[in-house]
């Protein structure tokens, strides 16, 4: 076992994401040191999953670490940002795994040399969220994005990146802005879609009118299962991104309205779809 | 084994729906024969599979038989529909697999009384289409609706519900209004939903883009993958219902774009949406 590029890692929101970080140094680093902060029933939970080896009630309370990963919704990351320069005493390299990119790099900004950020956001997850979901494996083979920006120093980036990587991560980076540009077309806009869909086809036809729904509707819905507060931040900090792309999906769903009657155009939308579809990755 | 209800069944157009009642019937009874009607390609599929004992390339050489299963596209089954009364001599009942259901009823009036037509919906159906993708098995547990009305004589309706039954399936019966009211929401948006999602998506970000999507956007858009000419038919017959669901969806989605900086406004959707999507039959 070669020595871990992180004698203590801080983790700041044990959900699926953190909780799954929490598991995987456990298990790849036996000897790394995991503190993680929460409420105190999400610590008994991750004390008793063998996820964390010290629990801290609060940022002062955290102690020395040389890596911390903020694991709440975005805002939340973004106020513990601006608390961690008081926080922690040391040199650490500090990054967050949140859906959106910008906000936070553009509130690292202010962060003393000592701690050096990097954005990063892990495309894997599951139906369900909850640190009694996590899985060490939850990141192995799947994407793990990081938007560095001039302020990022190198070193940190490195280091960062043989960690995750060592976690089984693909680790790549892009702009902050490009993240956020791409990541409201993949992921938000199918949430909302989603969302929206349930919502709409629930109050229309009610219980039981959903005993008529089938396997198509079941899929196309699984995101509505998605927890509020998480995705309020998201819609915040990437509002215009996320308004250009429900635009685009209105305009397409009009055009489909004035179309029921027009095959040929029922027909482009359908066959260009499919082609789409065929080509996402597995 | 009891008896077959039907000796001869004759089924036009084997697809996934119409293969899957081919191969049941064939399990079922023995002793019952099966005729299909389709193209000369898919007939020879039909034959290798074992789904057919007898093919006929048109109506009028499918000889005597005595339930015939309409399971073309809408909009064919209604042609084929008005052909019926010239291409079979004696008593029959007919029956289609159609998603909707008003116009195929108000076609089917004009049909001699020794053709009883009962319409037909099963719920049932699986992502990919076609006749290698059919099963004996796709229709047991689920749903499959029965739209009689004033016109469909009462024996008739027995007999058919008898045999879906004996193939595994749970009839249920409703009005063709009522039936195609419900499908317009829980089948029909969700298609449309999906392959417009997956459009605009495709459009906007590429191939590139598309490799930092999960599971989420493959979830949502599962069903555009679904044979367009199937759709044109169902968004022609339904027109009215269709379009009153996409405006409340069109509405919904407005409204989250005007609420993006509002978490109140988000998370009162996303709860009413989960909390529906947890009322899902399985």
């Amino acid at each position: 076992v070669s020595p871990p590029p992180f004698a203590r890692v801080g983790i700041i929101g044990l959900g699926l994401i953190g909780g799954s970080v929490a598991l995987a140094v456990r298990r790849r680093w036996p000897a790394a040191l995991v503190v993680g902060v929460d409420r105190p029933d999400v610590l008994d939970a991750a004390r008793t999953l063998g996820a964390v080896n010290v629990t801290a009630a609060d940022l002062r309370s955290m102690g020395a670490v040389d890596l911390v990963i903020l694991a709440a919704p975005v805002l939340t990351n973004i106020e513990t940002l601006k608390r961690l320069p008081a926080a922690i005493a040391g040199n650490a390299v500090v990054t967050d795994v949140g859906s959106t990119k910008l906000a936070i790099m553009e509130a690292a900004r202010d962060l003393p040399a000592r701690l050096a950020f990097v954005g990063g956001h892990p495309l894997a997850g599951t139906a369900q969220a909850g640190i009694h979901f996590a899985s060490p494996d939850l990141f192995k083979n799947r994407r793990w994005v990081l938007t560095p920006d001039g302020n990022s120093a190198e070193s940190a980036v490195a280091r960062l990146d043989e960690f995750l990587r060592a976690l089984g991560a693909e680790t790549c980076q892009m702009s902050a802005e490009a993240h956020d540009r791409v990541t409201a077309w993949v992921s938000h806009l199918p949430q909302l879609a989603a969302s929206a869909l349930m919502r709409v086809v629930g109050d229309a036809v009610g219980d039981e009118g959903l005993q008529f729904s089938g396997t198509g509707l079941r899929d196309t819905t699984r995101l509505a299962g998605s927890p509020a507060h998480i995705w309020t931040d998201v819609c915040r900090t990437n509002q215009s991104n996320v308004a250009g792309a429900l635009d685009r999906l209105i305009d397409e769903l009009q055009e489909l309205r004035r179309s029921l009657d027009r095959p040929e155009t029922i027909e482009g939308v359908f066959e260009a779809s499919a082609r789409w579809r065929e080509r996402l990755p597995e």
